[in-house]
């Protein structure tokens, strides 16, 4: 267990890195790793290493590892994978500590000859001492180190860590929850599992002290005796989120294809979830919405919602979701409604919760001030755990000049959620117009919440779905305890 | 029933309109709708009323409805509640055929003076033989006559109808919908429906020549004596799609103060809505998923498909988010695997369904011409019912340089979707990248898809959901015909 540590101590803080495929394309992968590093900042040593060039993106590049003078700790390998067994030798040689494996097309491709070559460097390198990344993964992402294998992800670190058996999939955490205001401590694309698998990361993470959270995207367990122990004592330690690839037929096919794993069954799986007091996902929107849910929300300690929305429709379908998903509407309590009655005696007795905002329209005439000191209310009562307050952008943003409209109302709940000391959660639909003012506007007002706090979510729907879980595990958590 | 057609025609296609409340200042809406009809092109006559101005927008504006010369065929009420019983008075005199209340603060107060009021209205209208709609509502979206209540929806006509009881949710489903390529006959906000409801509006759209596919947002059944037989009649004319507000019991009291309706029993509507052979959706987001499915994808005839997704973890999420969905993703067939082997001895085996566009990476080494013949051949054959494409925007986005390799992966799918009989559904991210180029790329892709008549998904899910629907209606209408 210690020596574990150790060992990741170094995959995640390496004082040097050699890109063994290094290239001068753009267009590999070779190229990006050198690339994304500079672009990181990382300032540990950088090697590329390719035997026909002697610079590359005017760092000196070197024939092979043997030729670096000081001493490379790990190494990214984006050669073929017939190239491997004598990378090791070299990396032996050099005394190189890891090996991150780009290269694919082993055991993946589930041809006889690839498996016993994957297998074949696997001994190889445990032999001599080297850990071993993938293969068939993208490696590991560390903002705080300058360490990532895309330009896109944030460069500012923070404390959620991803564990995935997918590249794509980090693309999508990463990216996607980067933009919702997620900052990760570390992430990992472990592909394949050849030596290190989801068993170390796991136990690693869990006493990692800059995550705080731990998301665990898997296919197949590769260390099946350990798993179910380390995977409760993750989740003891801190809040644990799954998803699982391959719980269908087509889906567990689909798993052994792409990183040569055995998917098992789904009831199993389902039990061990439960057992070890995990949080399930059931897609990977999902599992970006329970982490963001976790980020900025906790704790929840109850599903008791007071919602605003902004309009009649929308107040509707706010209730229904929220009640379809788990969380409750619960009616405004007597001494809110003696309240709103006391001090707006002619509109008091007409607000609800969901709060239709949209009632302040000419012609509807209940005061702004009323429905506000509505807002106030529910977020200071008891009996009520959270706030949900929708932009309804649609309405809103109707036309340009409403912009300011549409500022103030994200204004309006900010102001709300920063007095009260209830979680606050605001919908507001994707910034996916093809009008550049409105995907401007809503991108710019997204950024505002997040800067202030408070999470966003696209619909009612995930918000409550996310929620909801995050509720769900925080209750029984408090039971075990 | 011929009555009620006649009535209605009118409505869609009036002579002129008049706007009382019309107003100069552009933040309110009696200057909205005028501006609007203008915009959409209008070719009546359109009269704003305003005892105050005597010009708004350029067109001559009259003190009162009597001043008008012509003859007026609808009317737009923006004038607060209590100048309505006046205003029939006058609009009886003047002939006009029917009136629209934008006007609110009625019955769904939920106090008793008001819900007097707008019987009293409603039953001065029936009197004189004025038809109402609304009040509390937005009205009408007819784009082919050039009549519309938002500057956002589209020009063009098309050939769904939406009746709606929520504003909010027109908004929602036209703005949305029109940026996938859905194009409306006729869209209705009914609101309160004191005179109009729904059953007289249903059957209208099941008779009317424009629409092809009819949707319906719907809080509370104002006529339950006439509503399941119009429905059953609707359904069997017209795909059929309803949404229900007020299904949960915070839903159900959030109803009663939209549009002072009776949300009803859960269980019974179910019932009606499988007796009628009806498509029932869950969330806003749901329905425009199904009308979109309807629009691009019929003839539907099962659920097995071909799944091409540009990623190894991407392929598993497709696999197992299609089967979970109700759709079913079969291995490729022992003819297709014969001929790919035959034709790509080395690689042929290596291709599953899903296909993972990712394996053509360096590396991987699997050629795109294997990949695309395998697309080519499931398009071709008679086990699978459609195809599904996924973009894969996060990962083949990543930089700005690979623009050009996500428009020919679109281009790709698309020539692939053209020369098949398949029906095939292209999923894609949301453009709400906070980056002007990713951003744009993207809603550019998205149009270019829609143009070339494919339909778009933002997530795997959200596809395989809406289409297992649409398989689920088209296979039991089969059954019943």
């Amino acid at each position: 267990m210690i020596k574990i540590m150790q060992d990741l101590e170094y995959i995640f803080n390496p004082r040097s890195i050699a890109v063994v495929g290094a290239s001068r394309n753009p267009e590999k992968q070779g190229y990006r790793y050198v690339e994304i590093l500079r672009e990181f900042g990382f300032e540990g040593k950088i090697y590329p290493v390719n035997p026909k060039a002697s610079e590359i993106l005017g760092l000196k590049s070197y024939p092979k590892i043997g030729d670096i003078a000081g001493s490379v700790d790990y190494v990214i390998s984006t050669i073929p994978a017939s190239g491997l067994p004598k990378l090791i030798e070299e990396c032996s040689t050099k005394r190189v500590k890891a090996i991150q494996l780009y290269t694919g097309r082993l055991a993946e491709t589930g041809e006889e000859e690839s498996i016993r070559l994957e297998e074949e460097i696997a001994h190889a390198a445990q032999k001599n001492k080297i850990r071993l990344i993938g293969p068939n993964c993208m490696g590991i992402y560390h903002p705080k180190e300058g360490i990532s294998f895309s330009a896109n992800f944030p460069k500012e670190g923070g404390f959620v860590a991803f564990l995935s058996q997918s590249a794509g999939h980090t693309f999508e955490v990463v990216y996607r929850g980067g933009v919702r205001g997620l900052r990760f401590s570390k992430v990992i694309s472990y592909g394949n599992a050849s030596d290190l698998n989801e068993v170390d990361f796991i136990r690693y993470l869990a006493h990692d002290p800059e995550t705080k959270i731990i998301s665990v995207y898997i296919e197949g367990v590769r260390d099946t005796k350990h798993f179910p122990h380390v995977l409760q004592e993750a989740a003891r330690m801190k809040p644990t989120v799954i998803l699982k690839g391959g719980r269908t037929d087509a889906g567990s096919r689909a798993v052994s294809s792409h990183t040569a794993s055995l998917a098992g069954s789904r009831a199993i799986w389902d039990a061990l979830c439960r057992q070890a007091g995990v949080i399930q996902a059931d897609t990977v929107e999902e599992m970006v919405d329970i982490l963001v849910t976790l980020s900025f929300l906790s704790p929840l300690k109850g599903r008791r919602v007071g919602v605003a929305g902004a309009g009649g429709g929308g107040s509707v379908a706010m209730a229904d979701e929220c009640e379809n998903n788990g969380l409750t509407v619960p009616p405004l309590p007597s001494d809110i409604v003696a309240e709103l009655k006391r001090l707006f005696p002619h509109e008091g007795n007409l607000i609800k919760n969901p709060i239709d905002l949209s009632v302040t329209a000419e012609g509807a005439g209940i005061m702004l001030e009323a429905l506000l000191y509505a807002m106030e209310l529910i977020a200071k009562h008891p009996e009520f755990d959270l706030l949900i307050c929708d932009t309804a952008v649609e309405r809103v943003l109707e036309s340009i000049e409403w912009q300011g409209m549409f500022q103030g109302i994200v204004a309006m709940f900010i102001q709300i959620g920063k007095e009260s000391k209830k979680p606050m959660a605001v919908v507001m639909r994707s910034a996916d117009s093809p009008e550049e003012w409105r995907w401007k506007s809503i991108v710019t007002e997204q950024e505002r919440c997040i800067q202030a706090g408070f999470p966003i979510y696209p619909t009612i729907a995930r918000a409550a779905k996310a929620i909801s879980e995050v509720v769900k595990y925080n209750l029984s958590n408090a039971t075990r305890q």
